[in-house]
């Protein structure tokens, strides 16, 4: 619908299903690229996912139970392996071949259990393009998962994050705050890599954000130089790094000091339909690893954050929907959101040439 | 769209419209198999039903009010009788011709209105396959009426039905609680009739459910025998009768004796559309016929057990029309549930042949 | 839908797009005839309306912000002005030429905010047929203007407003109170005009109803002579003059005497979709002006009045739309109707032949 390719997504890709913690002792529901998912884990710890629909009835596993044979369904008793496999039919002893439900590749790491919708053959570990190791190391990057259903096509959450212009306008009274100009007029460094783009944007000497001075404790008048950096990664992941140093401490050089303001972010955006998605997102906080009450706020501040970006992702799908056919005109700001449009563009066409 | 014909249901036959309770001074609006229906009950007792659309502008007639001479539509007046013949225009004499709005037959009989969709000349009492006497004996079979409207075709609450090992999985904590094993591992006699199928189902010496207990006053420890006796009567009825008495009683050979728990429940299954339907239901306390708490308790007790079926047909009904083009694997408990599909399925097929 | 013509509304004429007021400086989104405007008012004071969709990346201009420029775009900060043109991009000095957004002409007259949504070069003050003075007079008139969104085609609205006969029914215990029999036999003078129809009717003698007695203050027994005086203006404005006097003061000859109930009503009804539209009206006190009390509850009055018609206009809405291949019967009252359908079917021919 939001892309020049017919399809909106590539289907051989591996996409964020849930966070680990998620998928535990009861069955978890989720709708992935237009078809219904069940997910859960088994006594072992093994996550398995399985189509949403006693093979039966057609009744949904979700409404069952995690037992020691797999999922059972809770309307007749039927159970199901992580395979897909019927394993029980209650009062009968044979169970006929045809009795099964398709499963879902599964690949569970760094806080991530990564789903295949597309042809289980083809799936295979080194097809996963995004790495973020960060979600593995509590002790220095401490952080809380969160996920937002948000009903607009997945793209535009991307484009959303491959534009920053717009955190002066939609964020002006939280991250966007401070300093309007030097904001939209950063420096911008963009590269292609292999599976996405790259960018890096510089705010040299600039009002850190109010976010920012709550954050790190900036002190009145202090000025910073701030960066954003940012990395799509196809189909559907957003690897981000930002933060700010007092303005004369080199942070162009050494953006490992201590002190300031320093977060990474993980965004991992799943398609559930054409005009809805899952967003899964996690700050991870990298300035005051070991003070538990900072984490809990950063994550509140950016909860704040992408509250006002809903209103608009939604608002701008149900326009752009009903106005297919009118033209688009680029801005010099989507210097970052063409190639990435164009990355995704590319994977689909390939997949489907 | 859950029959192998394509028509959803038969036109030529009696649907329950409503309880003869609900028919009355007001005007009652059902949808039924598609329709828009409007039924009265005029001064002389006698209940009509007329399309729930005024010929003048298209009103819906339930806006309007029972009036002497007939249903007076709510906008300008315009009066119908039981016929759907317009009796009335306010400001002028002569009533045109093609005045009228169309009227269906209707069979008041058992406490059930019943309603006639399809061809009126083909019409007849004799038409009506269900007998359900006990609605008549307030004395010894008390019982209050109820009416859910549930988003689900009507044919998957006649499956429900049909196939009861669904009582220990949905039912676990109400009537389906105590011996999970016994209640799957019932013996099953299903004999096929003339206008349906017919199936009891014994299990002997069962620990009783704990809606039993909390009815019959079963003593801890306390082994049954219980029977559930079920009938389908196409289109749209459900006959049981079930029941339970201490084991060693010789339940088998006579259900009539006094004590234990045994009840009667009529359910009559009216579609509104393809994928929703009313279920109209009433227990009939045969156990404890004087005890005017009791019916109201039984009530409440059935009541609380199909709430628990309502979230399994409405997610049923969602997953079977998104995976139409999916097989189905039919099991051993399917024993009854599939005759009572090829019944109706005959129906629709002799009426459309 | 609802007309016999295929197209629903003319497009080459003036609708009322909002109350003058409405038009301030937060932008104010309107669906009209099935396109999404945006209206605001620049520092001069001047209204505008642009399409409510940024040529960038197609999100609402509703969510922006009123500038000296212009309307800013909320998400990247785009600017345009009233024509439509965009005059600033954040972080660009050159404006592509093919960066702008629909606009649509607009008169401002008489507490209306009027727009031309068809061709703009047919724009033309001289083709707004209706005209109400008594709005701009606030020391004679004193009046509040209020709106609703009604779930109905706007003609259903002025169908109603068309023929009166409705009123001893719908409203029966607001002004339609007191005499039934005397409403629907009132006199009848109905007049073709260029630009719609035009009728006046008569109630002679009769008992006035709770909201007339409410509001002039008629005593215990008193009979009037009622008026009702309605305008149809294509397309979609109608003008209401009622009142009454008390029997014996000679109101025909004379209906500007003083005493007695009198008031103007204003009625502008805009197609949002085929089946919803917006309602704009404002009763203006002409007995009592200088009493602010009286306004309000004249105003309250009405609004209760209203909301009885809501209910049926929206059933016969949906009933009309699920209906439209079943034939309709008109009768007497509908003798100004059928000319006011007429006039509008007669405007949509001429446009489109």
């Amino acid at each position: 619908m939001f892309l020049s390719t017919e399809r909106q997504w590539p289907l051989n890709a591996w996409y964020q299903a849930a966070w680990s913690h998620e998928v535990a002792d009861a069955p978890l529901a989720r709708t992935l690229l237009n078809e219904e998912v069940v997910l859960f884990r088994d006594a072992e710890g093994k996550a398995s996912a399985l189509e949403d629909r006693c093979c039966h009835r057609a009744t949904p596993l979700r409404l069952g139970e995690v037992v020691a044979e797999g999922l059972r369904c809770g309307y007749h008793g039927l159970t199901f392996d992580g395979t897909g496999r019927c394993v029980a039919i209650p009062g009968q002893d044979t169970i006929p071949r045809n009795a099964k439900v398709r499963s879902y590749p599964i690949l569970e790491r760094q806080e991530i259990v990564w789903i295949w919708m597309g042809d289980p053959d083809l799936a295979s570990a080194d097809k996963l393009h995004v790495d973020f190791p960060w979600n593995d190391d509590h002790e220095n990057w401490p952080h809380i998962h969160d996920m937002y259903e948000i009903d607009c096509n997945f793209m535009l959450l991307v484009d959303n994050l491959m534009d920053l212009t717009h955190i002066p306008y939609i964020h002006r009274k939280t991250i966007g705050g401070g300093d309007q100009r030097g904001q939209v007029d950063a420096t911008m460094d963009v590269t292609e890599t292999e599976t996405g783009v790259h960018y890096i944007r510089w705010m040299e000497g600039i009002v850190p954000p109010p976010t920012y001075v709550k954050g790190a404790g900036f002190t009145e008048g202090t000025l910073v130089d701030r960066w954003q950096e940012f990395e799509y990664v196809v189909p559907s992941s957003v690897v981000q790094w930002t933060g700010a140093l007092e303005a004369g401490r080199g942070a162009r050089a050494d953006r490992e000091q201590d002190g300031g303001f320093n977060l990474r972010l993980y965004h991992g955006i799943t398609p559930k339909t054409e005009s809805t998605c899952y967003y899964f997102w996690t700050p991870l906080n990298g300035y005051k690893p070991k003070d538990e009450a900072a984490t809990r706020i950063l994550h509140e501040e950016i909860a704040v954050t992408f509250d006002e970006d809903l209103e608009f992702l939604e608002s701008q799908q149900a326009c752009m929907a009903q106005t297919l056919d009118r033209p688009l005109v680029n801005v010099k700001h989507d210097v970052a959101r063409v190639p990435a449009r164009r990355a995704i563009e590319r994977m689909i066409r390939a997949e489907t040439a």
